[in-house]
């Protein structure tokens, strides 16, 4: 995308089910419409009624005869859809945009969790965000059994299924991308109390959100 | 694939809708049945119970500002999950696997057709079939005025409602296929009588299947 064109400011959640990012994204939403700016609040995949429907194909725990392949192929074309959709036009009007998952994800829970060649899932990655980039992509970083015990409490869906050795592979590839991408991927510890680890966050993402330093929340 | 592992045949029936390539698919399956081979009829996107879910995303008329990306990793992923799940396995046990549409009506409709990055298409091509090529792909070639009409007489889905232009780009893009791999696909005329068409493409399958020789039809 050019960067001319590019006005606002896109930021990434990341972490395992369980690990506080839909909360900590939504402060951070709050926070910044309460300073004046458009906040876009969207989540991959979903957030418009294609991606969707096709989120409701992914997590149907029903689908237990899933090919690798077609699961990461169903999630790049529900985040294509979502980029063309919302977040390219949202950039352009200056909004921030705040995604609860993005292609890191896919990094972490199809390449390094299932084991997809990563190169494959490189390439499917770029299609899926139309070459799109996120200026930052905060990790939230919990113990597996931690992350695992706060997600189930509510029932599993299908991506809950695999268990620990899955989850704790999942992890490693989080932080493989913290060490490779430093710039752009931050690990923010996720214990303790959710306005402690809020302000975590805060501090990562100061460079690109002045307005967070304005003011003590 | 492993061709020491792979004993079936795979034969793809390609063309706009209204050419005429599912009675010949038909015609065909029955033919070979009678000769004793195993054969599984298919069509993509579709034939898994995850590949029509996503077919009907695919065909929904109401889908109108469904993003090119996002329509053609669909595709794709249906076409994974079709592959993956049917067709190797069926290719692997000895069987003629008879497929109505594969990746090169991706390259047709969506490279050709909607001017999708041409190169961008043969990548996801290579994703949806995990990499599998047809043995053989059959293009039955009609005048677009008359496969319009023969294809529309019975309502209209969203990938017809693009019109005349549009369809004669993506017979334009087959044809280029023909040209470019003139040992896999073939083009056959479509006009006539059901049969005489089918008689035509019978020959361009002779070296593949030679029990189609053993009997006139």
């Amino acid at each position: 995308m050019d960067m001319q064109v590019r006005r606002g400011v896109f930021i990434t959640l990341e972490g395992m089910d369980g690990c506080g990012k839909s909360t900590k994204g939504r402060m951070l939403a709050e926070e910044l419409v309460s300073k004046g700016r458009e906040v876009v609040s969207l989540r991959d995949p979903g957030s418009t009624d294609i991606s969707e429907r096709i989120r409701t194909i992914l997590l149907d725990p029903e689908a237990v005869g899933m090919a690798s392949e077609c699961e990461l192929l169903l999630f790049e074309a529900a985040r294509a859809q979502l980029t063309c959709e919302v977040i390219l036009p949202a950039l352009e009007r200056g909004a921030v945009v705040v995604c609860d998952r993005y292609y890191d994800s896919t990094f972490a829970y199809q390449a390094v969790g299932r084991g997809l060649d990563e190169e494959l899932v490189r390439r499917a990655n770029r299609m899926g965000s139309c070459g799109l980039t996120p200026d930052r992509t905060i990790v939230f970083d919990l113990e597996v059994d931690e992350s695992f015990e706060r997600a189930t409490r509510h029932g599993t869906d299908r991506m809950e299924l695999d268990g620990e050795p899955f989850q704790t592979r999942v992890r490693h590839g989080y932080l493989r991308l913290v060490a490779e991408e430093p710039d752009r991927v931050r690990l923010v510890n996720g214990h303790g109390e959710k306005g402690e680890v809020y302000a975590r966050m805060r501090e990562e993402l100061l460079d690109l959100l002045p307005e967070l330093s304005e003011d003590i929340l």
